[in-house]
C-alpha cells in the first residue's frame, strides 16, 4: 500500500507491557519458565523493548517475585531493550544488578488515586524518584516515566489535562527520557485523548510521548488513532491482552498488542514486529493461563 | 463537555442490526417471544432504527422465520422505524403485509462473494431488486441498500473503493435512500476506511451514507472514529455484539451498540439513545443466549 496516512508517523515504537502490567494482575501464580518462556517468544517476534519484570516488594506484587531469574533466563536478542519497574533506589539497585537495561517509575495524575494507593500527594511520590533517577543518571541507565489516570480516576471521576501535563513535566525535569500516558481504567475516548495529548504535548516534546490504553470500554483503538494522528509514535501494549483488573467483573486489560499490530499494519506504519509470531507468544501465555485470547485479533486467525 | 468535536456531526442515528444481522447467525433457535422481547427493550432504550427480521426464506435462514409473528407482537413506539430484510418482491410483499415500516436490500461489492453467495453477478443480483425497488417507490416505503465485502472479502481480498462507489451510486440510482457500507469480515483499518468512503461520497451524498463495522478484529470503533471525521453520521450496530459467524472460531459479529454508544457519547455526538438502557437489553439477549456479552461496555458496568 503507498504512503497515504498523512500526519501519521511512518514508524512507530512498540513498548510490549505483558510480562509486568499484563502478568502483575494474574491471580494465579506463574512459573519463572513461563515468564521466560513469554519474554523470549517477544523478543523473537521483534518487538524493540519488552517490559520483562518489577521490582517492587513481592509482599505487595507476588506475581512480579523472581524478577532477577526472568531477566537471568532470557535469551537476550541483540537490540532488544529489557526494561523493569522500579518503585525506588533499592528496586532500581536490584533492576540493574539483574541487567535491566531500562528502567520505569509510575506516577499518577490523579491526587485521590495517590493517597488511596501509596497514602502521599503526587508531588511527594515525585520526590521519592528523585534518588533513584539521580543514581540512574549517574549509571547511564534511561527512566521512563509513566503517568496514569490520564483520562480518568477510579476515585475522583475526570481528570484535567493540565494535571497530566504538569505531572508528565514534572517527571521529564527530574530525568525521564519518556513519559507514558496511561489511561489505566480505560474510560477514555478519542477528542478527550486528543486534547489531553495536545496539553501534555505543550510540554513535553511530541516524541517523547507514548501512549498506553487500557480496553476496559472497548475504546483503545480508537483512542491509538487518535494519538497517532496527534503524532505520538511510541505505544504501549500487552499481549493477548494481559493485564485484566481481577477486582472488576469483565474489566478487560491492557490493549492486545496482536490488535494495535493489526491496525498499525493496516495504517502502513511499520514497527518491525512480524503478526505470525506474535500471536503466537499471546496463544503461548493463553494457553499456560488456561483461557481465550483478550485479542481479537489472535481468535480471528488462530486455528480452531 | 463542550462542542469540541470539529469536524465530526453533532448529532448521529444509531441504526439496530442485532434482531436481524446478530440472531440471524445464532445455531440455536431463538424463541418469537424473545425477539419480541429484545425488539421492546431497543425501542425502550431509545434507539431510533430497529431492524426487527427478515424475510428471506426460512428454508435458508431458520433463525429469521417467524419474522411476521415478531412483527406483530412487538409494541410500536412511536418515532421508531422498524426495519426488515427483503431479498425480493415476494419478501417485500410479506415485510409490508407485517408493516414493516421500511425494507432493506442485501448487494455486495465483490464479484466472487456475489458467485459464491447467490450465484450471480453484481449487476444480476442489483437487477432483481428492480421490481421491489418500483415496488416500494409505489407504496412509500423506504428502501436501504446495504453493500457487503467493502473493505475486503473472503475469496477476492482486497476490494476496489471505485468498485463500492459503483454499487452505491447503482443503488442510489434504483431509489435506495440510505447506503451502508459494510465491513462484513471486519478486516478494515481507518485510513483505507477513509479511502473507500471518500470515494463513494463522490457518488452519494455523504448524508445518504451509513457505515457498518464488524469487529472481527477489533478495528470496528477505530474505522467509526474515522468514518466521524469524514462526516458520516449515520451507524449500524448490534447490541451486546451479536452475530459472531458459527463457521469461523473466535469470529465476533458486529461492533457492539453498547460500546459505540459510549464512544459517541464520548465525543459530545447525541444519539437520544440512553446507555443503561442498551446495556440492559444486551444483558437480556446475552442472558437467554446463555453466553457472556460481547460488549466491553456491558462487561464494564455490569453488575457482577
Amino acid at each position: 500500500m503507498s504512503p497515504m496516512n498523512s500526519g501519521l508517523p511512518t514508524r512507530v515504537k512498540m513498548v510490549e507491557v505483558g510480562p509486568r502490567d499484563g502478568l502483575q494482575n494474574e491471580k494465579q501464580p506463574i512459573s519463572v519458565d513461563t515468564r521466560i518462556g513469554l519474554v523470549n517468544r517477544l523478543s523473537q517476534a521483534g518487538l524493540p523493548v519488552i517490559e520483562a519484570g518489577s521490582f517492587v516488594s513481592p509482599k505487595w506484587v507476588p506475581q512480579m517475585a523472581a524478577s532477577e531469574e526472568v531477566l537471568a533466563g532470557i535469551e537476550r536478542r541483540a537490540g532488544v531493550t529489557y526494561s523493569a519497574l522500579t518503585p525506588n533506589l533499592k528496586g532500581y539497585e536490584r533492576a540493574v544488578e539483574a541487567r535491566a537495561d531500562e528502567v520505569a517509575v509510575f506516577g499518577a495524575a490523579s491526587e485521590a488515586f495517590t493517597q488511596k494507593n501509596i497514602n502521599c500527594s503526587i508531588a511527594e511520590s515525585l520526590e521519592r524518584f528523585a534518588p533513584l533517577l539521580e543514581r540512574a543518571a549517574a549509571d547511564g541507565i534511561p527512566v521512563r516515566g509513566y503517568v496514569s489516570c490520564v483520562l480518568g480516576c477510579p476515585y475522583e471521576g475526570e481528570i484535567a489535562p493540565e494535571k497530566v501535563a504538569e505531572v508528565s513535566a514534572a517527571l521529564l525535569d527530574m530525568g525521564c527520557y519518556e513519559i507514558s500516558l496511561g489511561d489505566t481504567i480505560g474510560v477514555g475516548t478519542p477528542e478527550r485523548a486528543k486534547r489531553m495529548i495536545e496539553k501534555v504535548a505543550s510540554r513535553v516534546p511530541m516524541e517523547k510521548l507514548a501512549v498506553h490504553f487500557h480496553d476496559t470500554y472497548g475504546q483503545a483503538l480508537a483512542n491509538l488513532y487518535a494519538a497517532l494522528q496527534m503524532g505520538v509514535a511510541v505505544v504501549d501494549s500487552a499481549v493477548a491482552g494481559l493485564g485484566g483488573c481481577p477486582y472488576a467483573r469483565g474489566a478487560s486489560g491492557n490493549v492486545a498488542s496482536e490488535d494495535v499490530l493489526y491496525l498499525l499494519q493496516g495504517l502502513g506504519i511499520e514497527t518491525g514486529v512480524d503478526l505470525d509470531k506474535l500471536v503466537a507468544a499471546g496463544n503461548f501465555i493463553s494457553a499456560e493461563l488456561g483461557r481465550e485470547s483478550n485479542s481479537r485479533v489472535a481468535r480471528a486467525i488462530s486455528p480452531a
